[in-house]
């Protein structure tokens, strides 16, 4: 099933349910109101969200409605937490080789993962504000998933049955403050600034086989400008699968209903695949011609992040952003 | 006002109002069953709570009953952000100074923060379980604020406004996680586990001129197995105040209601006030003999943080965890 959540000038937004091709939605208003409670008491309240999207795929809902991405929150607007894994070991070997700088082993082994802010996030298709552009705006596509109850010490097979639902994220960076928080060693404040992520969340069975292992084995697609610039193979080069991401986060903690879990920059050793982060473009281009050329987001820039599934149709809806000034 | 989260077997506790003398306590459940939702509609809310507190602060609420730490949950059980700075810089030049490193002029000026988990949170009597004592069990004993909304780009000033309510941290580190996690420069993540607070939260006129200029002027008391280690003065020494705190994390996101943002561990100058955590004491032993004699903490060892008012009354309640092992 696909799950949304409708803008009601609430903080927590209307929970609808959503046809599998995009199309129709229907509010969950008998089942739940916010998804965070579905995410709490999932055994109890997803059959029966399940069984609302089997009549609404089925075009039988009573009150569906045109679906509208633009009027979506993030699935889940403000979350008990954000942890971004790097889990695409490319985008680090890239980064780090512009910079002349090994990786260091054990990143094979060891997750790096940031905690996130997670009390704003934004919409799939809401304005990505910020004051300057001399931050080095840039964009990361990135696949996210929502996790139910996962213990502590989790093995990567436990916590891999912790995944609840899969979703797209864009995970705003701003390139030219990250350094300073980098050398602070306590990770990043400032610089990650708000998350946006897919207009749907599923569950993973909409993926079919294309759930295996942890990983998505599906194309995510980037479109800066108009430009397609990434066509990322999201599967075979994930260095660490979902399970293993949230495992590490659970080795001294417990992971609560609601958690997202973050890919990090989605990103393939054939670079004719293109980028989902323009910091990789410009990683390519130091490597290639010893300086970046590529500039990062200006006022006015759209970026756009979609995947689709095996059937060609657009599997969690598209992120849709403007780079915008405060005004 | 004071207020605290009695445990029910659900997520997030039942909202209570507590009596200033911490005797008594009566369910809120009239005006909020949960601390978020008054967080979420303060104006609202809050002085309804407040007429609770001057009714039961008379000895008139009918309902009321005697008040117990140990029924507690965290004010904030769970809650949409956990940002922990490091505002005594004395704590931070005392560990650099035992490994041997200078500390950089840019942390007179920028505050070190980092992200924290804050999908679950330990009550102020819940036992602290690790697998292991090899990770370097420690308690850290903070003074921390829950915030209403803050703009983004908000200044010191302004966001020091938005502190709602005030309250104990003890933000339970693993110190032998910790140097791995910062060498990685993304923060901590197994390194930092769940964090307990206080059995209340407090509205900051409960301080009276106590709460000045963002900080608190009282003494926080850290007691390890029945030993009173730490005096620290929370005032003097803060490097940061609330509001600088605040407005840091403010500077690229929006800060939304229930944010929890914490001092970092309260030090001292003066060795003689102690310590508010064991590693601490640890570099202090290491700057004079060379070497650490202090251990971190064994299963079953104590720890009670505290704060008294000017009326030398328990301005928070106690934290009082044992540190267990997962049996």
């Amino acid at each position: 099933m696909k799950l949304a959540t409708y803008k009601d000038g609430s903080r927590d937004g209307q929970l609808v349910v959503v046809s599998r091709d995009l199309s129709t939605a229907h509010f969950a208003n008998g089942i739940a109101t916010r998804l965070q409670q579905v995410l709490d008491d999932w055994n109890f309240l997803s059959p029966q969200l399940h069984d609302l999207s089997i009549t609404l795929n089925h075009g039988k809902a009573r009150h569906a409605f045109p679906f509208d991405p633009a009027m979506c929150m993030a699935p889940l607007p403000r979350a008990y937490q954000w942890a971004d894994g790097s889990a695409y070991l490319n985008h680090v070997e890239l980064v780090r080789k512009a910079r002349g700088a090994e990786v260091p082993q054990s990143f094979y082994g060891d997750p790096l993962m940031y905690q996130g802010g997670s009390d704003d996030f934004l919409g799939a298709c809401d304005d990505a504000v910020f004051a300057s552009t001399d931050w080095g705006i840039d964009f990361e596509s990135e696949v996210a998933v929502i996790t139910g109850d996962v213990p502590i010490g989790a093995t990567p097979a436990q916590a891999l049955e912790g995944v609840r639902l899969l979703m797209l994220a864009n995970d705003w960076s701003l390139r030219n403050l990250i350094p300073d928080e980098l050398a602070k060693g306590f990770g990043f404040v400032q610089s990650k600034p708000a998350t946006a992520f897919s207009p749907v969340a599923v569950t993973p069975d909409e993926l079919g086989d294309a759930w295996q292992g942890g990983k998505v084995h599906l194309t995510l697609q980037s479109t800066w400008n108009g430009r397609k610039v990434g066509q990322c193979e999201a599967g075979p080069e994930m260095t660490f699968h979902f399970g293993q991401l949230i495992a590490h986060l659970a080795k001294t903690r417990q992971v609560r209903a609601g958690s997202i879990v973050g890919s990090g920059t989605v990103s393939n050793k054939d670079w004719a695949k293109g980028y989902s982060c323009i910091a990789e473009r410009r990683a390519i281009e130091t490597i290639e011609h010893g300086a970046p050329k590529t500039e990062f987001m200006q006022f006015g820039d759209t970026i756009r992040i979609e995947m689709k599934g095996r059937d060609g149709l657009s599997l969690f809806g598209a992120i849709e952003q403007t780079v915008t000034d405060p005004g």
